[in-house]
């Protein structure tokens, strides 16, 4: 097979210092792969170009939780149950997979199973007998009495069990908006598609909390009339999301809003517009916690259109999921212009009859029945470890009194924008990698927008003499105070050089040459373009930071 | 128990959205703390600080590896044998203890264990037969065939297992340096020391390659007057960089380096030099993999000095058990000035004698032969499976050859800063906690320098008054899109609004009054000074950079 792109970009990738395959001294494992020197900056660009956006412009906040996540918590949010894939053994081969896998194109999954169909795509045999997998890696906290964990499939659960800390920190008023950016995990069954299956990712994810009726965007107004490029499974289109909302293409403000910055970020971080698009969850593709979700999908030269961001209306699923579990107060209230004072029945227990009654089940009828509303019917019972159990008029009372209300309670929806930061981050790479021919040779580079370039300004001394040495020297110095990444190169021929820099996308490359020491002046050349400029050295760091930020 | 300032800074914490216990609506779990939103901005901002000391100025590359890491790297790093507590169990109330934790002052571990002599803190029951017990969680990659992994007890390895790439991406010249700022995670038996003992940390750690015959650094000239806060474990003293090498109280200059360097960083990041030292580590604490280390202690008011910084020789531990489990060759070169050309004697496997004599361990013989010196008796065996094999002569032939060499090959040592960035994020909250009074009233804030407040500035209009909203709102706007993190606000008198600020360290505010509509100015208040400034819109943000960056 020659090499395609995705080949050639991973091969530049290990040998420039983007991407390593983990662990590959011990033989490597599939789904995890290390950020280099250069990798990892253009990471950190990226994400901190995603915060401009989520933090600076939307005015989200960001919160930082752990990686280890309690059993509680996924077995509330449905990751304990839902969170699996079907998968088939190769009895032959000792094989795993996953059924989505290595079916035919034309039959779902379903139909694979009841037609008997699975062949072992590596050695021919037939498969049978799918089981569903819970995709999370488990361990335990604690030595001795330990608790059951797993990593986070998202960090979105983290947002959602400090949702009441976070309410009262928004001073209580909605929509506010949540991020994280950090790890997920997600144990597949036998990932190989490089990049864009890890079983360890970055994930930005943000979770923007409205009332239910309300789904409306204070930033909507200034962006409706800005086009979204759309594809409904059948076909494209280009709608302003005033439109796409109006004609309910986008169900609400709320997710279009969100799916418009998205499509900002992309762009600004260098994404092909013509290689992007939004793409509708049909309702049996959606996500055991969503309602609407589009995928914001890049297209890769290997893969096709790749999923790389989802924005989903998740509902009150997560907070509603939470409340029941952990029975906290997590609601928003609805104020109103001043207080109620609204009648409202009230269950007295009286211990003195239940005690002798129900013994060590009497504190816990207790406080159930003080929860309880008062049912029309004036019977009351409980349900306790699943049995009904009556409770005789003689263990209570009602009493009527008064409350002063402030508000309606309820339960807030989320908006979720998620990104995989992983499969951007390769599809940036994959859509500015230009192959090109200069004086009749090949020559490779990539043109990656200063923002998220890992080396902004290449700085060279023309020679190595030690006159220029020292002003090169001194240049550098003074741009990486300033907070300017450099690459700092006096081995080879300036040709040489540039093409080193262009090869991992630096915008600009700075020389220092004879003249400088008569003019105190370098040469800047621009990647693009490769055209050449002479700048002032005292010039120099004001007027590339309005190149580059 | 009366609050002390953990006490009275953890419930700020809570209060004001810097830190949360994590899991708490499930009952939470000891070790593990969530950033909300303003600790969240803290924690970027030491690490982005970090990363100008380290990256910007000294030149250090930073990469990103997984949390999870495979068996055999921790297993031949040394911490499947070594990363251990010594823990006791309690029969009677059933808890686990560190035995480190329970023992009096005076006593070492292995004199308690002696002496029989440690009780149960809880129900003072005798505790007997302490044992070793691995910290790291385990986990499983895959499904069917799984391999065995743990979470990462430091981000270290991550780089050790890379070295070959990393060298040819410093282009093979040392001494040159890579970071990695990510989660480490250490599953404590019960871990009782809050923000101080956590089982998933945040940690920026920087290894550094060095010649072992040059542990000299480039920039040690120039800091080589500069003073470092020592402490000998007896006394303390201030000592230059330089004098501490030539006496030998610290052992080279690159440690000396990046004690300064870290020294540097922690007092910028606002630690009060009052409350800062290095303490030189006793033989008998130094982790398995050190020879020599210095920890930057910062003084707690609860918890005593405390170890936020260690920086360790390492030497060639790392590498050379690296190179020895995976046979990978990790090596630098010393390139001679020109290749030697030398004659070797190698030894050449006669497979034909081979295979017949030792049938199915011929190819693993002759691998060896091939890889082996000539001994100097002329005799040769080899060692399999731990049993020595002699080979008779017939089996080989010993050859003379000339090779080219172009340089000695050695193992680089490795200079380790390893920051525990969870430690220090509290320690500058601790230090920059200040209790005084206003007006007769107690009156809380917090001093952060402004590189590492989490808000920059507050922006208010004086009073709703509709035209001075707009103008505020137009600033804040202003402000974000010029990457300054604000906070709006309009609720309360301005001195609530103030006083809301000062809690949180933001050190400017900016409010709109009337004022402004006439004069185009508005008032800019310093928090640690309360002194106010009139300054015209349009300067406001050159004025604010250059006081916040």
């Amino acid at each position: 097979m020659s090499q395609d792109i995705y080949d050639k970009i991973m091969m530049l990738a290990k040998r420039r210092g983007f991407i390593y395959p983990s662990f590959e001294i011990y033989g490597g494992v599939a789904g995890f792969y290390d950020y280099g020197p250069l990798g990892s900056q253009l990471k950190n660009n990226i994400e901190n170009l995603w915060r401009k956006y989520f933090l600076l412009k939307d005015k989200c906040v960001e919160i930082n939780t752990p990686t280890i996540t309690l059993y509680e918590v996924l077995k509330a949010s449905g990751h304990v149950d839902e969170f699996t894939d079907l998968t088939v053994d190769c009895k032959k081969c000792n094989q795993s997979y996953k059924v989505e896998d290595i079916i035919k194109d034309n039959i779902t999954v379903q139909e694979a199973i009841k037609s008997d169909k699975i062949k072992c795509p590596n050695c021919g045999a037939k498969l049978k007998n799918p089981y569903n997998v819970n995709l999370m890696f488990s361990t335990k906290v604690g030595i001795g009495k330990t608790r059951k964990a797993f990593l986070r499939p998202e960090t979105a659960q983290g947002i959602f069990t400090d949702f009441h800390l976070l309410y009262r920190f928004a001073r209580e008023k909605l929509p506010f908006g949540v991020v994280q950016i950090g790890k997920g995990y997600r144990n597949e069954v036998s990932p190989r598609q490089g990049m864009i299956r890890m079983r360890e990712f970055a994930m930005a994810e943000a979770e923007v909390f409205f009332d239910p009726n309300d789904k409306t965007h204070p930033g909507f107004a200034e962006i409706k009339n800005k086009e979204l490029f759309l594809y409904d499974n059948v076909k494209e289109l280009k709608l302003s999301t005033d439109k796409a909302v109006k004609t309910g293409v986008i169900n609400n403000q709320a997710l279009a809003y969100y799916m418009y910055l998205t499509q900002e970020f992309l762009l600004k971080a260098g994404v092909d517009p013509k290689k992007f698009r939004f793409r509708k969850h049909k309702d049996d593709e959606l996500a055991h916690y969503a309602t609407e979700c589009w995928d914001a999908e890049l297209l890769s030269n290997r893969f096709g259109w790749v999923e790389c961001v989802g924005i989903a209306d998740r509902s009150a699923y997560d907070l509603n999921s939470h409340i029941k579990a952990s029975k906290t107060d997590m609601y928003a209230l609805k104020k109103y212009e001043k207080p109620k004072v609204v009648k409202v029945k009230k269950i007295v227990p009286n211990m003195g009859a239940l005690g002798p009654l129900f013994k060590q089940k009497a504190g816990e009828i207790k406080t159930i029945l003080e929860e309880m509303k008062v049912p029309a019917s004036g019977k009351i019972s409980v349900t306790i470890d699943g049995k009904k159990i009556q409770i005789p008029q003689k263990c209570y009372k009602i009493v009527e009194t008064t409350e002063k209300v402030t508000g309606d309670k309820f339960v807030p929806h989320v908006i979720e924008p998620s990104f995989g930061i992983d499969r951007i981050l390769y599809m940036i790479i994959e859509h500015n990698y230009i192959e090109t021919k200069k004086k009749g040779e090949e020559y490779k580079y990539l043109k990656l927008d200063p923002i998220v370039a890992p080396i902004k300004v290449g700085v060279f001394p023309l020679i190595n003499d030690e006159r220029l040495v020292k002003i090169a020297e001194e240049i550098d110095v003074k741009l990486r105070s300033e907070g300017i990444p450099t690459y700092y190169d006096d081995g080879g021929t300036i040709g040489r050089r540039y093409a080193r820099m262009d090869e991992v996308g630096t915008p600009f490359c700075v020389t220092v040459d004879h003249d400088t020491l008569k003019d105190k002046a370098v040469t800047i050349r621009n990647r693009d373009t490769t055209e050449q400029e002479r700048k002032k050295i005292v010039e120099l760091v004001k007027y590339l930071k309005t190149k580059l930020f």
